[in-house]
């Protein structure tokens, strides 16, 4: 059963179990101090600051993408209770922006360059901006032919793409996502022996979760031995007891299982940032809109953190997707069990009128498709004539981009 | 039903229409000259080169991963018959090597840069190498722990990942995919005009295939506006005539869609490659190891490209896991219309022993399941036993990872 | 007449007027802020911090050579008030260092990097460490022979070089100096608006001296263009009036020479250095070991910042030369007008055994070159023995090298 | 007794002996091959390149400085017979130029390079152009206000700035220039294994001339130690030949005296090249516009090569005064000993009209200086006056500037 609008909308039966009905599972987050995360993290903070600079100036967001810096990872020497970082961490900003408008020359690169340095330092607590890390530039001018599109005329797509979201999250997704959000957040106070670089991997057979923990250790924190194997055993604890509040599984944890305690090999860092010593990172590689990296489910390889939010529709098409299907749910959610949206668009055509933008939903025992097909064709028009409100929600920083 | 094994192989069945008999479908593939796919090139062939480099010297792969290689756009002027390049493309070549060996020091830098440079040659013949590049080189040493459990106990698994891989193509897959391959392959001789830098999407809504080519001209092949509109023409129609040779579908052409000839806006490059003028490019975000972008398929994050061959199960899952899919479709082509295979790592785990390897079947109308499940499993288990044949393939360049 | 001792010490009689009784006379000073004075700085101050890491360490200096940092100039707008830089700074600290002790690894670019953001705090009052400049770092491993050469025997000179010193100061010589050294030292307090970036020229023709002032103001401290003037004047006026207290001569004061207030041409900047709007910099190419370019006198072409204090004859027969000049005049003042003093090394001989030193000095009527001579060899071969006593004062910072 | 013209031209009569009378004299040459002499001849060739691209676009040399290029050297590991470059040297290629001429984009930094690149392989025939080097490019926009002096009033000084020239040349100063020559020229063809990294130092004691020649060897063309030693006998033999042609004074050859034997010391490199090897070098630190370092001399600090020949006077008028001298000693020879002549510039006036012009002349024995300071004088007028002819000399490659 397929419905048509002017918007070229379809909604899709799906007639597959639910993610959290299939037997297996797996999921993956990088914590925000993984070297991917972190390049996504910076590239996001450099548009954003972009964006600001071009409105203060102008009223407008001009053309620019900062979707491509590059960590070299850098050599470090940690050793319990202290150590050293050897050889700094180099970061290559990359991207375009628009650098003159008329006469005037605009100071992107030190407001990128800036933006990215507040950026470390809000998320990278325990790294020496001084001393650990290099930031260069080179970041350059667009396109010539894609900013003329661009400037002529707005809201136009910038390239034949496409997004993907799907909504809600399984039983498996909320804990790999909630245990780097709660390691990251809340429980930082008391263990500040654990970084920032956490990535959690979730693999579910049936109704078994294994949760595996990577978690760069903070070597100033840590004065011995006893007390890292104290401390990943702590935060094993914690969370095993988190997730089986989430869950009535059963759930094992493991805590960085590459350690080797009989012939000492730990995961300890200066910085909580496996960067410090060999780890490289690029945007886009690491978690997709949603947080999460899910191969049992459709991905979009676009990356969304750094692109222009205005007319690069691989960022807006995946944010809006996601909230799409997460709108679905949540207004039809005894009736449709789950909802994956994906829109696809035509280079030079309003970011508003995509060549396609298809729902595919998993409807509920009992409930009908036809009734609520409707209703979600609604909901995808409606989304689709405020798409601005992404653009300023993006700008504003109300959403997340990995 | 499920069959468990030794090797922890799960087969399952999936009770989903094959992808040809679903509604909409999306596939994209980027070109060999797309920033991101010379990206991946780039990162493979600088594997490559050091594995041989390795071999030569110890009889053995020593560890590396050089896949991050990040390329920053130049600038250029092209015109009808002509122009130039004005600022170099900028490639930072980034990775891990081993350096030493006891105390020779060995010449990785140079044997990646040499590699980097011969790619580059066969693949971008409009491309100067003299004026029109720069490639720099930021590869340095690995990390130790790494390291130390690689060089002590081979055949580990470096991480806690996972590869996915289905076969068949479907039509459209294999429309997207041969396009490319014939525009940079066979018609390159009678179309010298068309560049390398070539990108296919696909979109399938029931029985009509909407095939959308952005082709990058060259400019130097180009003497003026009406040559560029017939090659523009001439390129549509042999990409037509070719994909209606492959299927009964519907195919609609359209080729650089943001021309605009009143406005004079034409895709002209002087290279051939959209990097000469601001594009970037980075490796893994472009196809996956299969040759194209598939969103409403299964994928994996995981940068196939640059990896090394031996430990890094990101790159061999992905790589085992297509061919398993691949031989199960053809081993039992009448029975299975579809195989999804997803192979989940263990770090420190023999990378010959999974955590999980599981195999989604879309079983023919009439076949049994139970009869192929148990097949699929002895096929499952002889890849894994022989998956050092991966590594081999990697290394003399008989696998292509995007 | 020449005395010959075992030190191959050579003192000889020269028949020319000292410099204050020449005709003309030309001197230059590049300011603290001058770019390759910031990079003369940089390079230093980066030996000195290696130097330090190393003995708190070992007990030695190991060997190392930070005398090539290349620096490449920003973009800037500024304005009457304010302004802004556009594009940072870039700055390449290039080197060799010992980066490995056995199995220790060494933090060397870490050290260096601190070391530099230091000096720039310290000298740059005006540039945002933060956003307006970045430090990359390609410091590497020395050249395997001359380190072995250095690490078994000390003290022996690493190259067949030369150094020269002088002494004293001529007239227009201190002027020159102690212009540049009141502008960027008591009278700042006074004078905000004059940035760090001062070059001073001075010329004589027989009893005429000219000083030339390029001064870089800050655009922050002058609110207009009428401000801009009256500082201009003020600072003309304090340099004049300092420099009669120096001599009986005439001295005629230029300041901004290049401005042109009706064309609107001012020689603003937002961080008081040039650097910061395209001009580049680099060590070796300012100020000889005594603060001053001097075209008329003798001079070293070696860089004397950067490198290493122990065994680079490069810098310590530079800094020794002058050392020995000022030395001698002190002692012989009544009878010694001038002393040229310059040491010639022989590539691995002990630096204390020169292949030659050679003093020629322009003694006073009356005075006795036959007494003199004897004295000035004890002099020269008293400090050759304590030539140790340099690279103390250069690791403690009692000596400036630029 | 003192003359002045219109143009502010001081001739003074110089009471010293000339350089081959005087008992110590010091000359050194670094030759084509020394990484400073690399840097300097790259910077030259990039500013070539640059005035000709300019003048075959708009007919005149638009604004140039390309005079900071800084190689980073490499990692190698030569072996008789053969080798290997491990790591590339690195080369920054910085400085201003003008990019645009009204919306018209220049390939400055495409023409640059490949400048640096036919440079490389014209002096440099054992590197691997692929392989062992990185040329990397951050040549930017020039200063807003120098640009607009210059391109608003041609052939006004940049700066105030000097140039110094002497002739003729010593004994000992042609025997270290024509040495250096003959390795690098004519007697290349009979010993290949001699690379073009070659350093001559010449110490003259009155009438014993030590020759010091540090001679980089390529591995390639030496099977082994024998071979090594017997090369490095040749050349001794042969500079010992060829210098006693030159002069009557005793002469004495060292060769490599770095190396050991005993100890397996051997300057080996695999190009020819110490760069390969952890030597760094920079523009200007080098040889002077006479092609030699002569610390008993007056010399320029300016940086010779690499800068605009047309209103750098740092550059022009270092040419200038020595061409001025060597034509003052071949149109006076008889009465002319020796010439020094500096001019010095004042920023913002005409090039040919110097602050100053003063040449100091060594008379002969019977010679009326009265008469000689008049020719002396319309020589130097002369010249001014016809100052063009430098920049037409410099673009055409006619003048070396190192």
């Amino acid at each position: 059963m397929i419905l048509m609008v002017r918007r070229n909308i379809v909604v899709e039966r799906l007639r597959v179990p639910s993610m959290d009905r299939q037997k297996t599972e797996l999921v993956e987050r990088k914590g925000i101090g993984h070297p991917d995360s972190i390049a996504d993290g910076l590239a996001e903070s450099m548009s954003r600051a972009l964006s600001k600079m071009y409105i203060e100036r102008y009223g407008r967001i001009l053309h620019h993408n900062t979707d491509e810096t590059q960590i070299v990872g850098g050599q470090s020497a940690p050793r319990f209770g202290g150590g050293n970082v050897l050889e700094p961490v180099y970061v290559l900003l990359v991207g375009r922006a628009v650098t003159h408008v008329g006469k005037e020359r605009l100071p992107y690169r030190s407001t990128a360059i800036k933006a990215a340095r507040d950026y470390l330092k809000s998320c990278c607590p325990n790294l020496d901006l001084d001393e650990d890390i290099t930031l260069d530039c080179r970041i350059g001018q667009g396109s010539v032919d894609l900013r003329s599109v661009y400037d002529t005329q707005r809201h136009l797509a910038n390239d034949t793409s496409f997004g993907v979201g799907y909504a809600p999250y399984s039983e498996t997704e909320r804990i790999v996502l909630e245990t780097e959000k709660k390691i990251n957040g809340p429980w930082k106070k008391k263990m500040k022996g654990v970084g920032e670089d956490v990535k959690v991997m979730g693999s579910r057979k049936r109704d078994r979760i294994n949760l595996t923990v990577a978690a760069a250790m903070v070597s100033g924190y840590i004065p011995d031995r006893d007390h890292y194997i104290s401390l990943v055993e702590e935060l094993r604890d914690m969370v095993h007891d988190h997730a089986v509040k989430l869950t009535d599984r059963e759930v094992v944890v493991d805590v960085n299982t590459a350690d080797n305690y009989k012939r000492n090999v730990f995961y300890l860092t200066v910085t909580g940032l496996s960067m410090e010593n060999g780890d490289d990172g690029s945007v886009g590689r690491g978690n997709r809109a949603n947080g999460l990296i899910t191969p049992y489910r459709p991905m979009s390889m676009e990356a969304t953190s750094g692109k222009n939010p205005v007319t690069h529709v691989g960022k807006i098409y995946n944010l809006l997707s996601l909230r799409i299907a997460e709108n679905i749910v949540k207004e039809l959610g005894g009736d449709v069990e789950e909802a994956y949206v994906r829109i696809l668009s035509q280079i030079g055509h309003p970011i508003d009128r995509p060549q396609l933008a298809s729902a595919q939903l998993v409807v509920a025992k009992g409930a009908s498709f036809r009734k609520v097909s409707k209703e979600v064709k609604g909901i995808v028009d409606s989304w689709l004539t405020d798409i601005g409100s992404i653009t300023d929600m993006v700008v504003e920083g109300k959403i997340s981009t990995f």
